[in-house]
């Protein structure tokens, strides 16, 4: 087995060659699964797989693994990486940088210390963001069973292709389709950037990441009556959208004032008939919140929609709750977080521990495996956006942190 | 000159009559500016004048009026009427009632007394509400010379078709454009239905107008910044969704606290991207405020843009306001408004003075020549909506008063 291959001289010229697969007007990437930017990426991957003395591999959705043989055929598999598909007109760095990451660190530590004791398998998991379909982790969750191809049936893009068309057409045909499910795995390690100010903030290189956060989505519906905006006295209003913009400042104002964990956001708002003189008789919108506490996050809903009732009483209207969205917090592995505590310590390298307020295949694996994550900085937080950026200095500190922590895992491995 | 023809037996029968013209499925009606629909309502309008023995006649713009020649022939000329144009899938009695009103009373006037003193004319106003380009009183204002040909040069609807393009369709060629400003015109006398619901809740079978309010319509644009839902803490967002709901939590609060003149109304909102787990970096709402006090709306409209910019200061965004519309308020002539209160006491007809909430064509020639604005209740104050309704007794009381009040004018016309 050769691993000489290093065509990049560092990991940001690794991030910028990936970009390019996929890359828009805006210089953002636009990869999503199974279309042929995201296809060639992947077969892109491979390639450097394979010249870089991996054994690549895809399962039968598409996530694709590079794999380095470990002397102990009965040791759990130590699984590295991230995901390859963005977002529409995303940044080149979230999702992309921990392939990459893990790519080279595991690249380096067969350079520098041969054959590991557990196998190693460096993935490019298929899909996260659920941009193209509505379906989020399929790539993660086809690993740890949650999920099958009878999940995928009715699932449709926004032109009405099928999942399994869209499989079909990229080469997943579903006719060959077998369980995807793993129970190899020792334990799953990611590094990804932070899409936040906190490191940043608090000028850390690395974050060790205790919890994902729980997340609650709802869309909530104001029922008021449509009226002239002319001849309808104030008093006599039940004016939708004036009542759902008292409910967002009040979620707003409450959220500002919860525990420093708490995230609530209202993106997302329709009113009905959405004219400017006419009193809307219908608004609707989202609500997400988050919180690495259940509980914490559970009575933050409860108080907010007993707000909700009350007003709904005092206004004459109908307010209704819908949620359609549920992921539970995930605390990762204490035993991992204290290696990669231990070195980060022992390397010298700045770290601060914090929750993830966003969701990462991390959030599958932590319910599966013992999992690890790692965060990168952001500058300004930005991330979603072509704009998104982390310096280079940052994106090697990263790397360096995750070829020591899975040395230790890999070479030295009694603790998991 | 015969006037006998009398094919319909009560008012309400001829407003359904006419509704059959741009008939929707919902039962409402659609008659847009130089549609078929249009054209076959003022045609069949044409007709019903010339059998009841009117003198027929359009202008170059398509406003069709129903001539009755008095015998003195420099007395300036009684104008009644309304407007036959809707909005979308509109009602049935929202501006056809006022041409229908006004044609049964003059139709009944001549029947019992013969040739009136002063030349009256019934008008149906080719275009009151701006539904199909954006331009409003096309009609009204060019009687009163405000409005010529050049003003609708550029004016296109949202098929991209121009005006004088739609003219040329109906058969009002611009070609054959002549000025339509009149200097004749001595008054105008429009009955209108209510679109609220004062008259309804006062038990008044007749509204007598003394103001039009004036409006201010604005854009307000709230520029934050676009972020991650769950990795921005609540302090450390500009979210321009949230700040946007507490402007209009603020309206309508201050609102319902001003004089009872008052009305703000916000009735649409567009959030940028408008993503459930997206900060939003950007709202753009509307703003319609009236008043028929000009100092009293202009005092609300800065005080509200004083604290926008007070909140646009405090978290760090840029608030702007954008006016794109301006109508002043209009007082209704007193004279007149004396006459027809005289006239609904004389009858026993239960009476109210108010002020219109909604612009109306008596808005325009307000200001061109003395004018009468008379309502009839709405059933809930609904209009611009198939439900829209007025009982017919109602219906036959504003016909009842409209013929009085116009003898007054036309054949006894002193005070004019």
């Amino acid at each position: 087995m050769s691993m000489d291959f290093s065509p990049f001289p560092n990991t940001l010229e690794m991030v910028q060659w990936l970009s390019k697969f996929g890359q828009t007007k805006n210089d953002g990437v636009t990869r999503l699964l199974y279309t042929p930017s995201w296809l060639e990426a992947q077969e892109a991957l491979k390639t450097f797989m394979e010249k870089a003395g991996f054994q690549p591999y895809y399962d039968s959705v598409g996530n694709l693994f590079g794999r380095v043989e470990g002397k102990d055929k009965t040791a759990p598999i130590i699984l590295t990486g991230s995901h390859v598909d963005t977002v529409v007109d995303g940044g080149k760095f979230d999702g992309a940088y921990g392939v990459i990451a893990s790519l080279i660190a595991v690249q380096r530590l067969f350079k520098k210390y041969g054959e590991p004791k557990h196998t190693m398998e460096v993935v490019s998991l298929c899909e996260e963001e659920g941009s193209r379909f509505p379906i989020s982790y399929w790539g993660s969750r086809n690993i740890t069973g949650e999920y099958t191809l009878d999940d995928a049936a009715a699932v449709r893009d926004e032109d009405g292709v099928s999942l399994l068309e869209a499989m079909k057409i990229s080469g997943f045909s579903p006719d060959h389709y077998k369980p995807t499910s793993r129970t190899d795995i020792g334990c799953f390690v990611e590094i990804h950037i932070e899409q936040g100010r906190i490191l940043e903030k608090a000028a850390k290189s690395i974050g060790l990441v205790s919890h994902i956060v729980g997340q609650k989505r709802f869309t909530i519906t104001v029922q008021g009556e449509s009226n002239h905006a002319g001849t309808t006295p104030m008093h006599d209003r039940k004016d939708a959208l004036s009542i759902a913009a008292g409910l967002i400042a009040h979620i707003t104002e409450k959220a500002g004032k919860a525990d420093s964990g708490l995230r609530a956001t209202v993106g997302s708002i329709t009113a009905s008939p959405n004219v400017s003189n006419v009193i809307a008789g219908k608004t609707d919108f989202s609500l997400d919140v988050r919180h690495h506490d259940t509980a914490n996050l559970e009575q933050f809903c409860d108080e907010l929609f007993r707000y909700f009732k009350d007003i709904a009483g005092k206004s004459g209207t109908m307010i209704n709750v819908r949620q359609w969205f549920q992921a539970d917090s995930v605390k990762m592995d204490e035993n991992l977080l204290n290696i990669a505590r231990l070195t980060a310590s022992e390397k010298g390298i700045s770290h601060h521990e914090l929750t993830s307020g966003a969701g990462h295949d991390s959030q599958v694996f932590g319910s599966f495996c013992p999992t690890a994550l790692l965060f990168v900085p952001s500058v300004d937080g930005i991330s979603h956006s072509p704009l998104e950026q982390t310096l280079n200095k940052d994106l090697e500190k990263g790397v360096e942190l995750l070829t020591a922590f899975l040395y230790k895992l890999a070479y030295q491995g009694g603790e998991i």
